[in-house]
């Protein structure tokens, strides 16, 4: 007869007795502890790796549990087994112990990204892997050999009454028989047996997409682990045949199967995108079981072969608000033939899927502070609200924050002026562009490779012109004899910020910039409004260009609404996070499901007020002593730029 | 203030009490009477006319409903409308009235068919159409297309909660548009929107196969009604790479994607049936919604594109028992894209869903008789039982009932003697090949068109010559010197059945017919064990052999056991019927399921009482009086033969 013996896990706390001889697996599986495992407790997938830990009474000792035995001998020959790690399902109960399972034996995990903007993202993905026997057939009581792995499903998982994909059936047998009745399956949302291969297996990948009108990013993941394989981006091929999101639709509107052409070019560069992350991770791309994307509306359309003109012309309706599952295949990507891509919902014509990414990423239906998202685009995307309540709209910033509209303006590419500093006293300009590390006030800094002023170039320009005293607090730029960098020009007057090549900031720039900041301003204020609230207690400036602009000139011009600078912070690329969210974690999909169904949509066009905030917002707001840390032009750099390499612009 | 009036619907029975003025529909609503309408009471689809009947107290007067509207007025210069049939949903209640509801207006409906084989039956099928009224987009309350879809179903048809196909999205926003926001979908198993078209529809179709090794027979059904609006067949291409099952799978096992081969064979003459079907009807095949097919193991597996190699050795394991759901696409079908294929379950190694689509039809789980089922093909398939309980097993029969190892043996097909008379006295012959109208004996009968012998003609040739005292009761072929017709053959004799071909029964013929009739009898004599019974209630033969074979020569020859011949009967192609439940009915998917999993399957391999029976069966069973009405030559051809054209064999 076995004595009984306590165990204690941690960090969960549940403990229990049981009798000598009791494998931690089977005491964990008894009370319920997070303890991973793929081949369901037999020495070959170590996920359920523990150690011995201590408390007060019970101190950690090697001996309060069996001496490793052959199955950890022969794991360890096989792979490595860290010094002091026990085998769960191997390692024996010998005397009252602590048990410590560490974060990555655990089923729901949180994995720390080394990217700041991919935080702890919760791993639990909707396709798992179990390892199984199976009985062999029999003449004497026959029984198919899909109903002998259901069984030991059941049996072996206790995972009961699961539907088949049809996909199954073709391999099914011959991976029983190459795995001599033992096989690995892959069950998606613990609902549907979907694929089945030979003996045992850990390998399943996943690919989470950001679809941006301009940029394309994928992340190639590990759904078991949560671990990011390798990023990597490519132009939206569709951008040959139109800029921006309107002469998108209106390509489809004016050619012949439009929408087919433009689908079949995205779906293309997805497909390509595959290519290169399973080649820079060295994996399989029919490893892949699960694709998560998001974008705009009329890209998630585009990319579902949803023909988008519906999203040219009020009122802008959606095909779907909801989330969409559909065969990688139907998207024509190469993948593991049972390889299903979840799009993310959509809040509302303007407000895509990329702001429910944003919204899943920042999570501000998850805190008090009533937090302000903030995606600008052709359109800006925001979002206002906390665990009460969430509102949404867009508001037609228009191009000139991504250099469209603006003299010399252009995208954020390579030459680009993309910050800038002015001389409060001298009114001489020092700036940087895309792709040199110097400023252009700094020994070999090449002039020849200055192209053209970006948006968050642009912008900084302003604020600091406004700074400087060149631009009055209406946007006049004030023509002045000292200078000879402002010069007349018609009946107004540009600042040159390059002499050769010309780059000048003009009036009409200034006003493309006022327009688009006061539309900004104005749909922050709307939210606000509705939300009953004069200020918020948070802001994210979400996207590439929220990521490179500084929060401070933002401020100083008024594109967002008057803020505690450190509460102003950059979100990263929050739409892709939420995208690999969604990828990693069905506990994610519902989360946002159920935001995106809660948020209410304010439609900037119906708002009568929505105009009245425009016109008020179109000035600038501060006095130019509001930030006494601009009070004389900034030294350096205020921030490290990102590497260009890495920085998708959406 | 409106007065209350009683209502009673016949033939259910149900009545109720409503206001004056309420519209049939609604009343049948209320109360649960079954009362069909694809549009939802919109007086569009005339599915729920109804007529005034009449009961003690109440006669039928035409006032006791309002008269005719604008409705019903609009609806008869569209379409027919019987003199005395009203609109259920135009039709209001002015009096007291009774209500009849004909067989065509209820939703669960049972057709009867004018083929004797297809008996009633009953109309469900998993695939309905729903018109509905969708509500605009409005730019200030933004939602999906889909979502307003939605609402519209669960407000005006109770349908909630659906799932939706991913197929669905791409043609929703046009759909929606041309329709004006009407549209019909097409909901499947009242769980999922698989497809909307603009306006109003009830165009539904649907195939049923019978795919056997030979032929393969389709029927294109409306969903809808369930009429039967064309068949067709043609014979399985596959048979130029092997006659029986066993060289398909020798196919396989010798040819590298041989498997691969033969389903791409089989799928194309599916598709091609298809396109036959509806030719011949002059319907389109986008407008098929569902599938559905038998088939034994090895043709069942091989249309899903499963490798039957398995199914060639023991245990003969098949990849899936389970009824599969596979989309038409996946098996190469054109049809509607959302079309999907339902296989009927297998039951074991040997007996397939064309066992289970027999069982269906024929329904011994039904009835407390004890029935026993027989289709004859290379194998017998044999199922007995009753509503307690029922068993089934396959039994070797090998080829001879279909002509192979016969001297002169050929297929059922044109030239091959099927009926043959022997005198009793002179021992002169008459017979009647396929194609041919008249009997041997006939003027103008043409001998230069027979070409051999098929199944039924041998063993009626057979049972004759045993009859006539040619044959002994052990099988031996007797010499006898009075004869011309029997003549020496090696050490034995043969009977001259034809002289010009000649045409010979050989002892070795008898021989392979009495080792395929010893299997069959010993297989069902198997079952009788299991089941503890002496004798069967009833017995069907299934299949062409069944529906062509003579009762009463087949017990003379004991192919199967004892009966009151007023109690066997043909079954005609009862796979082929159960196909056809299944397409129409997703009550019969739900009960052949059921059936199927409690069917105890019994091996005739591994049980040693089936050699003893086989061993006891191989003579012939009863004496030369058994059948009084045997006793001298038949004049007249037993029944009238089935036209060959409608033949199908399998």
């Amino acid at each position: 007869m076995n004595a009984s013996k306590q165990v204690v896990f941690t960090p969960s706390g549940l403990r229990g007795v049981f009798p000598e001889g009791t494998t931690i697996l089977d005491a964990a599986r008894t009370l319920g502890v997070d303890l991973d495992t793929v081949c369901g407790g037999r020495g070959i997938c170590g996920r359920c790796q523990v150690r011995v830990g201590s408390r007060p009474g019970i101190e950690a000792r090697a001996d309060r549990l069996s001496p490793p035995g052959p199955t950890e001998t022969e794991y360890r020959a096989r792979r490595p087994l860290d010094e002091g790690n026990r085998l769960g399902c191997a390692a024996q109960i010998v005397d009252d112990v602590v048990i410590d399972v560490p974060p990555e034996s655990q089923v729901h995990r949180q994995v720390v990204r080394k990217r700041a903007e991919v935080a702890a993202l919760p791993v639990d993905p909707v396709v798992r892997l179990y390892y199984i026997e199976v009985a062999e057939p029999d003449l004497a009581s026959p029984s198919g050999d899909l109903q002998r792995v259901l069984m030991a499903l059941a049996e072996q998982w206790q995972l009961e009454g699961l539907a088949v994909s049809s996909m199954v059936l073709s391999g099914l047998q011959p991976a029983l028989r190459r795995g001599a009745w033992e096989v690995t399956v892959a069950v998606r949302d613990g609902a549907e047996l979907v694929a089945v291969w030979p003996g045992f297996r850990d390998i399943a990948l996943g690919v989470a997409f950001d679809v941006g009108s301009t940029t394309i990013a994928g992340h190639l993941c590990d759904l078991l682990t949560g671990d990011l394989l390798a990023s990597a981006g490519r132009m939206n091929p569709q951008i040959g045949l139109g800029e921006d999101l309107m002469s998108r639709v209106s390509y489809v509107m004016m050619n012949e199967d439009g929408a087919g052409r433009l689908t079949a070019m995205v779906r293309e560069a997805l497909d390509g995108l595959i290519g290169e992350l399973v080649a820079e991770a060295g994996r399989d791309r029919l490893d892949i079981l699960e694709v998560a994307f998001v974008g705009n509306p009329i890209m998630h359309h585009l990319v579902l072969g949803i023909d988008p003109r519906e999203l040219g012309t009020a009122p802008f309706a959606l095909a779907t608000t909801d989330p969409v599952e559909i065969m990688a295949s139907e998207l024509d990507l190469l993948t593991h033939p049972v390889a299903r891509v979840y799009a993310l919902p959509c809040i509302a014509g303007h407000v895509g899927a990329d702001a429910a990414g944003m919204v899943l990423s920042e999570g501000p239906h998850r805190g008090d502070a009533v937090q302000l998202l903030v995606d600008v685009g052709t359109n800006a995307e925001i979002v206002l609200g906390n665990r009460e309540r969430l509102l949404a709209a867009s508001s037609p910033t228009g191009p000139a924050f991504e250099g469209a509209q603006i003299s010399s303006g252009q995208r954020a590419a390579a030459g680009a002026i993309e910050r800038v500093r002015i001389d409060r006293e001298t009114l001489e300009p020092r700036f940087s562009v895309i792709g040199q590390e110097m400023w252009s006030d700094q020994d070999g800094f090449d002039f020849s490779l200055v192209s053209g002023i970006c948006g968050s170039g642009i912008i900084e320009a302003i604020a600091e012109l406004y700074l400087s005293g060149v631009i009055g607090p209406d946007g006049t730029i004030i023509g002045r004899e000292t200078s000879h960098r402002v010069v007349p020009r018609d009946r107004t007057f540009s600042y040159v910020l390059c002499d050769d090549p010309l780059i000048e900031v003009t009036q009409g720039d200034v006003r493309a910039i006022q327009l688009a900041k006061a539309a900004l301003n104005a749909g922050a204020r709307l939210l606000m409004d509705h939300y009953r609230v004069d200020q918020v207690d948070q802001i994210r400036l979400a996207g590439a260009f929220g990521s490179h602009i500084d929060p401070i000139y933002a401020m100083t011009l008024g594109m967002i609404p008057d803020c505690d600078l450190s509460r102003v912070a950059a979100a990263g690329n929050a739409a892709g996070t939420g995208a690999m969210m969604a990828l990693l974690s069905g506990v994610a999909r519902a989360e946002i499901e159920a935001v995106a169904k809660r948020v209410e949509k304010i439609e900037t066009a119906v708002e009568p007020r929505f105009q009245e905030h425009f016109v008020a917002a179109m000035g600038i707001p501060h006095s130019r002593d509001r930030y006494p840390e601009l009070a004389k032009v900034v030294d350096l750099p205020a921030r490290t730029p990102a590497p260009r390499g890495r920085r998708t612009r959406r």
